[in-house]
């Protein structure tokens, strides 16, 4: 068993990493941590009582070199970075779920702010098992992608070549409030949320450059995205709907999307249209796909907090550990 | 006072059609039925005790015709059509919240049933005040729109003149669950919805070609929709994103929409991105514009039982009995 | 038509009155205030666009004494009194919502703060018109009463003399979210709310003094009361649950109920259970009764912000300016 | 591995025992079957493709016999007689989910049809395991507990000797809509439910005198139950309120609690208020106790369809086979 550490054990995406390495047979939890300390796990998170019982330390990465041999970090940006750069000075392999190590530097300067460990961000491999296994495989350092690029791109990229560059490409994101994280504000008002749904930052939100970069990257095509993502009054799972105009009124969408993924663990393509409890509490990605002339419609789901981050971290880990993908993965949905 | 007849109840579009007839100065609700009759208006709609107290007739437009000059059918399509054309004949006023009456012959038979009906549905006017103000006016039968259309034609048809006819034209619409009607089935049982999203119909689903179709009428152009109905877990509302390509990039889309619908007392064109509650419970149509070159994306909120029907209707029959358009038109939204 | 005045309108219940008070025929709104001004109240609330348009004024007591004869205050319990006590001084007439008034002192005192106005709070007639109309017509300080209190008394009270003073007494109530306010809390926050339900502060809650305060006024009666109050996944409605224990299994409860408030314009005695749906949106309170043996249950529905504040405060205000109870008060129920 | 089948797959129990069983690594699924057989499980329920591929049999007892040495019975009462009692027969050990062989006789006949299994019934055991531990170990019929009264008796019975039985015991529940299962109906639609809450058969519905009787046989007390249940609206979970007079003042509830279920792997005792959240996905029941004088107020939390009906059904599977209580049951919640 290999040791691992998790940083960032408040938050959600933190406790979704602890749901899943606690019963993973391939990974011992010997450290996880906050910024504060001071607090068992079972009292952070009342739900975790006779199940776990770990105290929660303050982030230190000394300590954590000390005992652990891969850590997960659930960091803010920019606070990331940090702790990255220290923990793979000190021989420690790195899952980020920041945004702090998915750009190329001119991108993540643009959108976020300055970077402070370019030697590591030209090493970082993005975490997008199926573009990237292999990379994965040979890394100490993975940069998690952002939960709507997960599920835009899943949706997106075998279409690529039959997009013009001249064309549009819409995203309209939907996504549940834990994506927006725990922290207060009034857009995460039970009030405001319950019984509405309204976009936010539309055509602005970083998640949009991201995307962008990663189609140029994997396919070298320059496309216009105007990604658009909407607060849905749900608490978890994540729905895409892509439209693009293909240059190919032919092609048979469903089945170049079945012959896409076929040897892929994690990615159902589905014959009826995706919804998003039906992947809730699994690192599977649905997509459906529909057609009309040259409108093409894909309806990607999966669950932000996992697929979005924290399962797809562990997938990762897995890889990079030499373990099968889909080790401690969890497959059994939150249905009903 | 000119006196009403609802028919239909029993459901949800029926209830909105009494909530507001009740307190409207202009009209006198004289007759109300369902298909069973035999009860009471407070039994049916509990919420309406204390509030009216009025039996509830099984429908028959020779009754109706005695006693009213103008009738609201919010029936399901082909059953209206049996009685609208009774009532016409009767010198009764027809408002049809269904799609018996709302498209062109061929369009209506391809996409619903044989229509039974032919002469008044060359005389229907659509029910869309923006753009037919002065034949509502004029007529004795108004075929009030589909709640998708509505919102998608508000936020579209100012821009039509600058989307090409080859390029594709996106909607991606979120309706709450009142737009399905009463009807048992597994789409509208709790466990299903809650939590959830879904499309349904995927460009396939009937209200397209009634987009298509008066936006043809409307502008003389033939564009590619690719209409895509989601839906949502909310009791009412409805929010459409519009994803078009420009041809003309130096359009200010905020601008222009503020100026076509300045005068407009029913729509909202708003600076930060629109939501649902604030329309729900009123006739408002809220508006947003989002421009990035040549893409375009128009979020519209309407309240789906409301603006995308009862409550248009009856600003349509305002207009039909020479009444102010917003004559006890509820403003004041349901919310928080 | 009356002058009044808002003050505390960035909040649900100041929303709430304002929604009635636009379109009060007695009523004109003169001046509406919030702690700091500086803002219109269509950009402090964007659903009252193209309702209102009217300046928030940074609220000062001398300023609406010069154009206001009545007054409500939607404050913090605190921050009511400095304003009450000068508004007062200076001749305006004032409603109340927080608990300022609504306690004898010795109560105030033990459950919220040292009390700063005990002149008006010896004068002041606590809100609940179907027990202190004639009080409440007669004075210039009107303590609206606490939500909970106001659902939890209307259905307790008439059975006041039935039940022993050495049996328990347990309320069982459940509200939607707007009850707590918009001030910002890991308790308000969507994901904590949505899909769940607990209690808070059960048994020490303050409105079990309040109820149990207005039982000993009114009844003459020592109860023992057990309030536990539960948070629901909804954003308003309340409903509460009285369980008691007769002296009297001979009596008929239904009977009794409807016979006490047959005069009520805003009580409904109900024959099947009631919901929070169908008083949502109105002023009303539906009751439902049933009891086994010596065992009484008695279920309670209000809208929180309606009558469990807003609309109630409006109807004192009718009552003190000679109008009819319910004149401008909303009946018609945010439903489906 | 002991092979399993499970009878009634299409609700929501029935698929919440397949995903406890697909990963028990002591119960190998066998047979899965519904009413009609002809599809495959991941077709009928789509979010366990590529997770278990098997096919849906059409229930037939003599093929469950030939095949499984236990079977779950998913069925409604009274058509999970006839099913047990030949599969009974045909040497199958059987878990019953439904109400067949829950109840005395006389108490079955009373409140739900004639029984047709009596010489079973007689043999029957109750799967509380907390008070049934032995006989469920040394049964081959277990009758799984309701849902209400598994949350209900697990908060009440540590305190029956302090109840008087002249004073009422009140139990004010609230449920998850997955309780009423997937039949259609206008309560379940989600219209009705949605922002809404109400209770259903107060006082008279079937789960009180399951409660009460199971209070007798085991304290050997009749106490006067006053059950009333409500429908919330969330999908699963499950909260009861115990309102009871102790007509001892001085005893520590919590103390006593705590004592009480030291030993028990799946009740935790907690010191803040129970949530349903926390227990959703497990087959904990968290209970919380607060007490004022001679009242007593308890909040007990568990999964409606986990700990209520399937992982509480495994769990009794588990002790019949000679396994640990908690072999392959869930501990890890659907939280957040």
């Amino acid at each position: 068993m290999k040791k691992v550490a998790v940083v960032g054990v408040s938050g959600y995406t933190g406790l979704e990493l602890l749901k899943i390495l606690i019963n993973h047979s391939g990974f011992e939890l010997t450290y996880i941590a906050n910024s504060e300390g001071n607090i068992s796990i079972e009292e952070l998170h009342p739900s975790l009582e006779k199940v776990i019982s770990m105290d929660v330390q303050k982030a230190d990465p000394k300590e954590i070199a000390k005992v652990s041999e891969i850590c997960f970090l659930a960091l803010p940006h920019k606070t990331s970075m940090a702790f990255a750069k220290e923990l793979i000075a000190l021989g420690v392999k790195v899952v980020d779920l920041s945004a702090d190590y998915r750009l190329e530097l001119n991108t993540y300067e643009e959108f976020y702010c300055p970077h402070e460990d370019k030697e590591n961000l030209s090493k970082a491999v993005y975490g997008l098992p199926e573009f990237y296994k292999e990379q994965i495989k040979n890394t100490d350092l993975v940069a998690n992608p952002g939960c709507y690029p997960t599920a835009s791109l899943l949706a997106v990229l075998p279409f690529i070549k039959y997009f013009d560059e001249r064309s549009n490409l819409f995203i309209d994101a939907k996504s549940g409030v834990s994506g927006a994280g725990k922290k207060l504000s009034e857009t995460t008002h039970f009030v405001t949320v319950n019984d509405n749904i309204f976009t936010y930052n539309p055509m602005k939100h970083r998640h949009g450059p991201e995307i962008k970069e990663k189609i140029k990257l994997l396919e070298n095509k320059e496309l216009n995205i105007s990604f658009v993502p909407h607060l849905l009054p749900v608490t978890r799972g994540m729905l895409v709907s892509v439209y693009g105009t293909l240059n190919d009124e032919t092609i048979d969408a469903k089945a170049l999307l079945k012959e896409f993924y076929k040897e892929s663990t994690f990615v159902r393509i589905k014959d009826k249209p995706v919804d998003i409890k039906s992947t809730a509490g699994t690192n599977f990605c649905d997509i459906f796909v529909e057609q009309n002339g040259s409108a093409l419609f894909i309806s990607s789901s999966i669950d932000n907090l996992l697929r979005g981050a924290s399962s797809q971290a562990v997938v990762n880990a897995n890889l990079m550990c030499g373990y099968e993908e889909d080790h401690g993965i969890n497959k059994i949905a939150y249905i009903p």
